[in-house]
């Protein structure tokens, strides 16, 4: 078994945002020479999340805007009183902060249409991490 | 450390629809001879998914019905220009494409009324695959 | 490789209800002496979930009332003609049954706010339990 962790380190742009993280991810597991595996992506924030889909701008705006109906604005969140974003948190708990993918023959699986998006739900932000562990056979 | 991965086709019929795969799923655990380890369950396409809960045919429809509200008819989906199934893929970036369960002494780990679904969200399709990868010792 | 599997009991007080399991998780990946490694936690119920996010007060609160317009009071659910739960299962059928999350220097990794909680969707129950399996190299 070999084990490989890496950190990707990401600086948002705007209050809500996906940005695709397929290419990077998919270097670390060549990087890795891991054959037969297991990749774990983690957001390691309270007010970001992780999801899979089609890269297509249209969609991402549809995604977003859906997303963000999951805590509607204007409701009186209790935890606004401390930090003006509970949307963010509560959006982050119903999507979860880790996706779990497979290695096989060295490749990442993944559909066509299957690209790995961060979603910045509290930004801009300039420290957001996702980390990245891989672990399998060689 | 043993590894096994094995594709399962469906054809689905609908546009919405729930499939059952707990049988193959826990065939497929049952053949591997694994006794202690994990099973990794993927759909590698943009506007299916997973989900976990009890096979009743009221209930599925509730379920469904509560999917689909996740990203409700008649909004003004971007996406629908390229084509038309925005529904299918935010509702799929919501739900996740993948679950994992536990094995221990040889048999998958859910609770009675846990069973595995595949979730067709743009359907019928003639050829959809779920990925079983099961790793662990025997 | 080495792999530990321990279940936590829990008696829930309330119908819906968050409880922060984090303190128990850390302390099962402490007592496995596990450097590297992943700690998947499961909800082996219908009608509960487990999520990831920060022990406020208020913010509990907020989760848990956008938890449940996931799945509204008042529609005609057809299960419930069977159990009375119809909510409890749709809404564990979004929100999913299991935690990945991973172990790096014998530590949980999770970020700062970031705390695990089981989410009762069907209490009170006097006999809830949550597998928490470890595995990694010593």
């Amino acid at each position: 078994m070999k084990w490989k962790t890496q950190i990707i380190r990401l600086e948002t742009q705007k209050q809500f945002e996906l940005l695709d993280l397929t290419s990077e991810i998919e270097n670390e597991v060549y990087d890795s020479e891991i054959k037969q595996g297991i990749c774990i992506i983690t957001s390691t924030h309270a007010t970001s999340s992780l999801i899979i889909n089609e890269n297509e701008s249209g969609l991402k705006e549809d995604i977003l805007n859906r997303i963000l109906a999951l805590a509607p604005d204007g409701e009186n969140y209790q935890h606004n009183r401390i930090d003006n974003n509970a949307r963010a948190h509560v959006i982050a708990s119903i999507l979860g902060t880790s996706l779990t993918l497979t290695i096989e023959e060295g490749r990442l699986v993944r559909g066509k249409w299957q690209n790995i998006f961060f979603v910045e739900l509290d930004g801009p932000r300039a420290n957001r991490e996702v980390m990245i562990k891989i672990f399998g056979e060689k």
